[in-house]
């Protein structure tokens, strides 16, 4: 049997500011990235999504990123692997405790923006994000990049991993992404976008951009909450995923 | 046999910027209360701070705070009790899960500076702090001032608790501490706090400033860890309260 | 000739996150009050508000606030009157730099959330305000509620001042706003919200929640920036204004 | 004549922390670069340090950074030209708000930390910072590395510069400075650094690590304000200028 994750950012209100519609999109994803209040989020928002995405039966996750607000974690910086270490460490404990004092418990941990992007080449960052998630629960899931150093460096940690795969992004013949800056980064028909989500999932492969197919691991599909077309294409991505037999849950679903 | 616990707050640099020597206070308390980010403290600092602890087997406290760093929480302001909730289950969050990834588990929680003082007198704002931290964990500490609101809510709530007494302030006759605003507040002589302080932990007893005699509960005696005098009044009131027979050690002592 | 101005908040956004519409509300209004960096705001947003005020002939205005981002500078703090001189002159003194380098100038302060309100009723408190606002530059004019200690302040350091009304609140028979715990605060009715705004402008006074007529200086208005109605209910403000033959303008308008 | 600059960074203080010894260097130096809040300092901070340097005569200078406290500004961030723009703008224009509302004068700018590294390799960042002080005030000096980016576009701007050089700092045959991670990265003999800063402001020389001598103009020399040594070192590199005819002042001396 055939299944794939459907995961998201959340929970990236900060303060008396809004951040795409949580509430909209929670129905049609199964792994929910809560911010850990460093790039966004705040004690309270981040109680609050945790109990909506238990209403929700939807798996909750850390989404630690760098302590930069104005830049919403998406800048990169030069940080020690140790300081890494330190603030995943403290953003997934943050998270797991306050998840654990609401009656839900954490199931996965995904780094955000910056810190993602550092974490997918470099291999000593990404260890150091792999020992901070191991050392506080070495049960975690580790999402990153399909073909990154994070998820070489949660395997050899002994981390379950999820690939992380993106229906609207373009693939190089070698399964990295094509960088933004390049006119076909992006797949912009939503129909293109699901029929290519959906056989990642099922077969696992992707037509890059030079027309050759790539193998690409798909363990989870990122979903975006914002934008006025995120509810609908969550929808209709989920539905064409069962329709073709993929099953959509988390890679540890709630009760496993 | 009579007991007591030397509790002094640590973990408050930031960034690069120095407070305190808990280096050399260390050796001389039983208890650690360390800053969790939102009034001093930063994942790097946390994490030195709780192996420091360790390895001095001083029991680990959560310090959490404001989310005031300019003003270092010492200010009061209006936040609600909701607010408090999260606030202060997010930061016993962290603290808790970093202790645990590095070997050492969390004891006690005792509020910082402006929210300490207003969960001594508020009733509802005490009661949302000893929900967060019997939330996350109901063996945990919960220091307060002696007579305090906080004590009240935590006993309530089924928490353990260590009532606060100060080797260096004047008592009112009803066991409240002498505002800071009155020339009386402090007992600036080291030998008269030292003693204060031993019949405060042998007797339950202190003279108020009226010359009468007013009933204290001392089972934690604050320390400041700054202050050229620090550190040899810490080590010379250990040494006074070891003298006269009373065991120094955390309320619930590592390995109990 | 009677004339009054139209105040709204503006450059609330904060790094990733939106707060209003400003680019909407700017034709309707003639004063725009922008957030200085600490209770909201960042360089690029207030650069970018400033610009589009000076397209829009909105004076501009600073809207200096408490460090105080989660909270939005609307908790009270307990913060010394130095505190406060020191941070509205710093929070000044950025956006009129920053105005007069894009080519505009700083024409009033009006201070935000909790410090207005703090503002309103502790004499020495907006004693600290007026005297920042007047150290930068004695030509400002200070925003305050119409009747509050700030604008007595003002007057007393020799400022220009605006007494600001709200079309919106219920007024006591004193003058003062009706607090928003009580079921009267608001007024809800368009209509009738415009009805008062205007006669408040034309007359100086008001109806009380006792039924009684008050008396109320307007100088400003506050528009509100948020909410469904909010551009709408601007515009017709306005138009409801210049048809009962009120001039609408800044207190000191552009080349003035 | 040959005159010479001594700055120093101040005002690195926040909130509750220390940071350096501000009111022992400042009798030894001649520019005071302050910082403005992003990297360190306050608005409280940047006041009193703003009039201690009035009151020793020593010119007021902004010291911008990047908005990352805990990482001290000195972490390089992946910023936009446009951002640094507006920082830089921001941060400028709110120290010379305050100093001027304090009686006195923004003279100088220094970046500080990873963005005066960056800029001193980064024409497109240089330029942004160039132009951000150029469009607040046409007639403040720009300091920056001897031979960097920073300087060509300070000058391309028609900005007066000041070119830095470091008394214990080890220099490379093209005059940029030996890094910091190779052994001879510092001059650790402080009558040597003396002797190396004495002749680099009388000669414009310096002996490179391979033992050539390179052309390096010493407009102001970098005197750091912590350390246990700061102090004295400061006072003698002074005392030995002098003694050898050299003149101790600012670029643009208070009055000139």
């Amino acid at each position: 049997m055939v299944s794939v994750d459907l995961n998201c950012d959340m929970g990236e209100s900060f303060g008396p500011w809004r951040m795409g519609d949580d509430a909209a999109v929670l129905p049609h994803v199964t792994s929910a990235n809560i911010a850990c209040g460093f790039h966004a989020g705040d004690p309270t928002t981040m109680a609050h999504t945790i109990r909506a995405a238990m209403r929700n039966r939807v798996a909750i996750g850390a989404h630690p990123g760098f302590a930069d607000l104005v830049g919403f974690g998406r800048r990169n910086m030069d940080v020690s692997h140790d300081e890494v270490y330190d603030m995943v460490l403290y953003q997934v404990a943050a998270i797991g405790g306050v998840a654990r004092a609401h009656g839900g418990r954490l199931a996965h941990v995904k780094p955000h923006g910056a810190l993602y992007n550092m974490a997918a080449r470099g291999a000593d960052l990404a260890d150091a994000i792999a020992r901070a998630v191991h050392d506080y629960d070495a049960g975690l899931v580790l999402f990153g990049l399909a073909g990154s150093e994070l998820l070489r460096a949660a395997e050899a940690r002994s981390l379950a991993t999820a690939s992380e795969v993106f229906a609207d992004r373009g693939y190089m013949p070698d399964g990295s992404l094509v960088p933004r800056s390049r006119p076909d980064a992006l797949v912009t028909d939503e129909a293109q976008a699901i029929a290519r989500a959906v056989r990642m999932a099922r077969e696992g492969r992707v037509t890059a951009v030079d027309g050759t197919d790539v193998a690409v691991r798909a363990d989870t599909i990122c979903i975006h909450g914002d934008g006025p077309h995120a509810v609908p294409f969550a929808r209709e991505l989920r539905a064409a995923l069962e329709r073709e037999g993929v099953t959509v849950r988390a890679p540890r679903p709630e009760g496993a």
